[in-house]
């Protein structure tokens, strides 16, 4: 079969390797329809090995190369002996991590996006969606409602890393918040993001105000929006030490400053978090809830539009040459692509 | 009367300054008997002035030299006509905070230790501790169970600073708790403390175990202690490097590594905030329910023995001389050191 497979820094090559095959009564053997390509993935193709295993992974025992795509929905073609939640022909979408679910005491807890041995399918081993055939734990896919097109339901799984990050930090319906870098029932939403494209793709989604950090002062207009108070939560998605400084200032005493993205450097002074008693989260990644929460927002209708973030659909062959290349050199025009191993699906 | 008043770095003077008085409906006029040092006293003489105002304060419109001493007990001697709270001869302790109440955003939400224009008594104006009489408005004055003597009753207040911290904090019965730098119903309380008094002071309040930082390792004993996965929480009442990466090192996914002390410098790396789901959170001093809940503690026998905490009283003539002294080149050998107005009070 074809399969996308990462073999180090600007390496990526479209392999003909065997099928997998069920073999644990356990398992799911899933046709992959639409992955999406993550910020994550350009990480490892400019800037890896970073997540990829160059000695073998504790759980999958691989190494590189290793089937890229942990974005991924697609139709179940077969299932093992003791599966009954998803059958043949149904559309899923998977929970990408790779966890020990006993061995460690993060997932004793119910924390699996935190196990000390953790991964992600298409990034680790085990296979990925960039490929025709993947086999995955039947506890990880996720059937999808009949109202959800299966390029949407490749949204669900970066859609559940916001919804993970939502949930964690206590957000509630009435409350104020700042999203820096591109939500739940907010009060006021604000963003701050410099590209145009998400700017204008935020206003479709209920935002109540957009800032550009290039042009605004973002702390002064967000505290003005706020009866001088400043926002609830503040959610930073860049991680640099601009957006970590304005996302503990715009919140409020007692507030939270919340942070998705990952940090190359420290950048903290405890003061401020001290003398307002802000406090400082983060979160990494979902859990299976965040996914079920996730796919029962859509068939709610609660969730909606998010087709419009796709701005790209390409062939897995065009994964790196086209795809990868527009989100290195033409980031700003896009938010999400998506690949298919079935060209046939393309418009 | 006496007082005992801030010039300025290493200049603190007893002087005769005149009475204050009653001059508004809800004032109450104390006789305090027993005053505490506190660290930020040290801080002041030392380093200062840094709470001391050198242009006018906000609220107290006052400048240097003001009147030291904000972890006091008193007698009441007389009271406004409004007051009915407490009448004369009652023993009180007082809630030092100076907020604007009403004209902050931190205020209005009941957050009087965020205020933005605050200050403190002892510190920022408005009298202090240190002194035969000082003036402070009812609603900041607390008045003592019969069973608490008032030299114990000068430690409210920076009791209430712990309390503070526990209660934002969300600490629950049965959790684990590591405090850096010498607490409720825990299922394990750790102390790290170099110096060996706290240690042994320590040792009398229910704590599980004692570590010495300069010969342990922190984080590795504090793991093994709670079965491999760290503490709840972990206090750092230290605020230097070490410390703060020890108490997010030892809290477990998803704990909680708070911050008691002022910062010099910035020292975090987010990644473990988001790797770990850990929170970091941040107090500073009290507000007026942490006041009434430590003398309720006290009354239910819930705090007890900390008349130990007590390592030397003195007249506050000496506090300079003898008090700040000891603290400042015997450090060690010390934990509370209260002083008085009245030389007849002394053993």
């Amino acid at each position: 079969m074809k399969a996308l497979r990462y073999y180090g820094p600007r390496d990526v090559r479209l392999d003909i390797v065997s099928e997998p095959t069920i073999t644990n009564p356990n398992d799911v053997l899933i046709s992959p329809q639409w992955c999406g390509i993550c910020g994550t993935d350009l990480h490892e193709f400019l800037d890896g090995p970073i997540f990829c295993p160059v000695k073998p992974h504790p759980l999958t025992h691989e190494t590189v190369p290793v089937v890229m795509g942990h974005e991924f929905s697609g139709i179940v073609k077969a299932v093992g002996t003791s599966v009954s939640s998803v059958k043949p022909g149904d559309h899923v979408c998977v929970e990408a991590s790779i966890r020990c679910n006993t061995d460690c005491p993060q997932c004793r807890e119910g924390r699996t996006n935190c196990c000390s041995h953790g991964g992600f399918f298409g990034l680790s081993g085990w296979g990925g969606g960039l490929s025709d055939l993947v086999v995955v734990p039947s506890e990880q896919v996720f059937k999808l409602p009949d109202n959800l097109p299966l390029e949407v339901g490749a949204l669900v799984e970066p859609l559940s890393v916001a919804w993970h990050a939502v949930r964690l930090s206590g957000f509630k319906a009435g409350q104020t918040a700042l999203v820096l870098g591109s939500a739940h029932d907010a009060a006021k939403i604000i963003v701050s993001e410099p590209a145009e494209i998400r700017r204008k793709q935020a206003a479709q989604f209920g935002v109540h105000a957009l800032l550009n950090p290039q042009v605004d002062d973002v702390v002064a207009k967000t505290r003005e929006m706020t009866g001088g108070d400043g926002v609830d939560v503040s959610y930073d998605c860049s991680g640099v030490q601009a957006t970590f400084t304005t996302g503990l200032h715009t919140v409020k005493s007692g507030g939270i400053a919340f942070n998705i993205a990952i940090w190359g450097k420290p950048c903290y002074n405890p003061n401020e978090c001290l003398l307002m008693e802000k406090k400082i989260m983060g979160s990494i990644g979902y859990v299976g809830q965040d996914f079920a929460d996730v796919i029962k927002a859509f068939e709610q209708g609660k969730i909606r539009n998010v087709e419009k973030m796709i701005t790209a659909k390409l062939p897995i062959a065009e994964t790196v040459s086209s795809g990868f290349s527009r989100l290195i050199h033409h980031k700003d025009d896009h938010i999400k692509i998506i690949c298919t191993p079935h060209p046939e699906l393309l418009p």
